[in-house]
């Protein structure tokens, strides 16, 4: 069996997503990517499968462009969200989707949400951005490798860095997050739907709150993430 | 004893329910249909039972005009909704009423719950509609089985279909789901509280938020249900 | 001990109230009193103890005017609240206080509950009223007493039934709610945190939305409680 | 090992704040110090270390101007916060510092808690203030000890008492509390997150709520603290 850690690491992530209530149902998925080999490959969790009675072997391993390399089911509808990501930006080796409570609501609504505190400072330097709606044509096209389309443009558009930003709302969709593991990935996506509770409350008690001054968000992404970092045992 | 397997189903949906957390108290009841005999034959829940002690033995069977074909306790005081919706709509083959917390909330502020995002595209096709109020003299004619008239007129009078909208908000009172099982009429009446939840958040965020083009529900609708479904393992 | 199933019945309800998360910390009590004999005796909550250690012998037995009868701990802060309403409504056998979340912010808010549905209309019959602040003179004078005459003075004013409207939000304050037995005063305390959460989103969603008409509230109501009732096994 | 003692309700009150689900992840701290020695000495939680598994020896002791005592892991990153507001209320032996959902979401919004209940009332005289911002001047000086700096200055601007109020918002960041010990300081932090749950529904029903009287959050506040307290059992 090909890549066996890595298939626990995914497992472990794709349980993650149940465990922290990130995605009822089966409205979720992680993947991790291993690109040290000349083909970099990719597990993901195949579609529709309950969480509890996954096992590593039940993982699909493809490669970038979602050819099945091993494994027996049918991987995660969105695998090619997933693989378009993988490959415009190669500092990520892990990704997850959820359909989290608030960071859902946010993605209905067409909103980023803004930076109000140092919580998300932490961990997001500056908004979670929220995409545009994909047209018509990209829908009838492509519409999952389409949505990894419409958010590549969106943190190009902005110039945003995606080891900066680990995550997106799409549009009338929901949140993906990524970091440099799978395990990292669920980390993002859980810290993304606390701020949008966090947020959620704070713009409905004053719509006009401030975003946090960028030399505090700076202060805190820097503290965590610097080469100066102050926080935790290093 | 008649229609055991279905009782054991109809039961199961029931604890559901109270598993899910979808309905405080007693207020909440399953049944499902058994379509096969000459006479149709409903399964429903007792009225005012608690979940947690209820048996299979309890379940009461009843024609499709409601009278006890086999059972000592009382039907659910909702009985005439239920077999008024067999009726009306032959495809389905069980049906949950629950008071779960927002989408009853949606019920009493009296609007339907617009599409505003995948989650809700994946399992209703358009927006989850509300009734009309009941007339006095609707009320003080037949209150439940007018529960059910009024839902399907409205299912009637926009030319709904009820297998692609499987649930319906009454104004004023709460939510009934339904499907081809009780097994699946509970799991639709899950989905439609979280999508209750999160469109409850994205109204506030954003009132004027837009329903997702018609282009992105077709295509997630009939990525889980049509044809050529691509979800799941099949 | 006197009363020994009345404090059994009593500790019970108070259990319920942290078991079912209406009151953090300490901030709840139940009471029920016995009216069969020559002098009415109520049992209560001793004052700032903690549920789960409570045992029957720690609970204190008073009079109508808060004596103590039995018991070597103080009685609950609130006593005099509870014997004022014990005197006013000779209907009701228990009573509780609870600082349940929803209930509380629209006491909070100074704003009665109205009734938008018929989960609430099934135990409350109309609005769930809120009290006028006490005044200056009323809070030197007498708070705890005073704080039982402001409810039953809104009572009295509008011509309310205790047994149709089993609960009131003190202004500024919290929830009390009573029944026939500490039991069902601790199962109405419970129903209206839960109407006091539907009616936040309702509002939330719609700021107009209608109470229910009467026709439909007299009959839910009717159903559970009147002669005719057709609700549950009897 | 120096504080045996209170290093285990250090220990003790830092897993509360995980117990009690005041901060997600690692984004929570608290400290104790002892003042019985010619020097003062604070234990506080060594940084980024999970609750789940911190020892009594994992804890780090300090003088009051940071210097390590005593423990081989780095101490909170939050831990010149905590200096300061020792040395600057000398009536306070333990401090918590927490993420609560409700809480930030205030402090988020730049607005302090007003007082709309008793609840409020029993813990907290007057309103939960919240500070300034910090300049950029601030920031790149002292982050951390600054934060305290501002906590400070908002009490002496406003003439406030620490046991008072017994904890603050700090403005695009999230709550401090404290108390006579780290127990009383964990005790503060969760009903000051549970106030902001109630404090926050009142003001979205009533955007004009007001705040109780003076003379009922004096009663209540004197109720339970001052010398002629009625609460609990003494």
């Amino acid at each position: 069996m090909l890549l066996e850690s890595l298939r626990e690491e995914v497992l472990h992530a794709n349980r993650e997503i149940a465990r922290r209530g990130l995605a009822p149902h089966t409205f979720g998925n992680a993947s991790g990517i291993d690109r040290s080999g000349a083909e970099p490959l990719v597990v993901i969790k195949p579609s529709g499968v309950d969480y509890a009675t996954l096992t590593p072997a039940d993982l699909v391993v493809t490669d970038l462009d979602g050819k099945i390399v091993e494994g027996s089911l049918r991987p995660s509808s969105d695998l090619d969200t997933h693989t378009l990501l993988y490959r415009a930006f190669p500092q990520i080796g892990g990704i997850v989707h959820t359909h989290s409570e608030f960071a859902t609501s946010w993605a209905q609504a067409g909103r980023p949400i803004p930076c109000l505190g140092t919580t998300h400072a932490d961990y997001f330097h500056g908004q979670v951005p929220v995409t545009e709606p994909l047209t018509a044509e990209e829908v009838a096209e492509a519409y999952v490798r389409n949505t990894g389309a419409v958010i590549v443009r969106r943190f190009r558009s902005e110039g945003l860095d995606p080891v900066a930003v680990p995550g997106v709302l799409v549009a009338g969709h929901a949140p993906f997050a990524w970091g440099k593991s799978a395990a990292d990935a669920v980390e993002h996506a859980d810290v993304l739907e606390y701020i949008a509770r966090l947020a959620f409350r704070s713009v409905l008690l004053n719509p006009a709150a401030n975003e946090i001054p960028a030399y505090v968000s700076e202060h805190h992404y820097l503290r965590k993430h610097g080469p100066k970092a102050t926080y935790g045992q290093r």
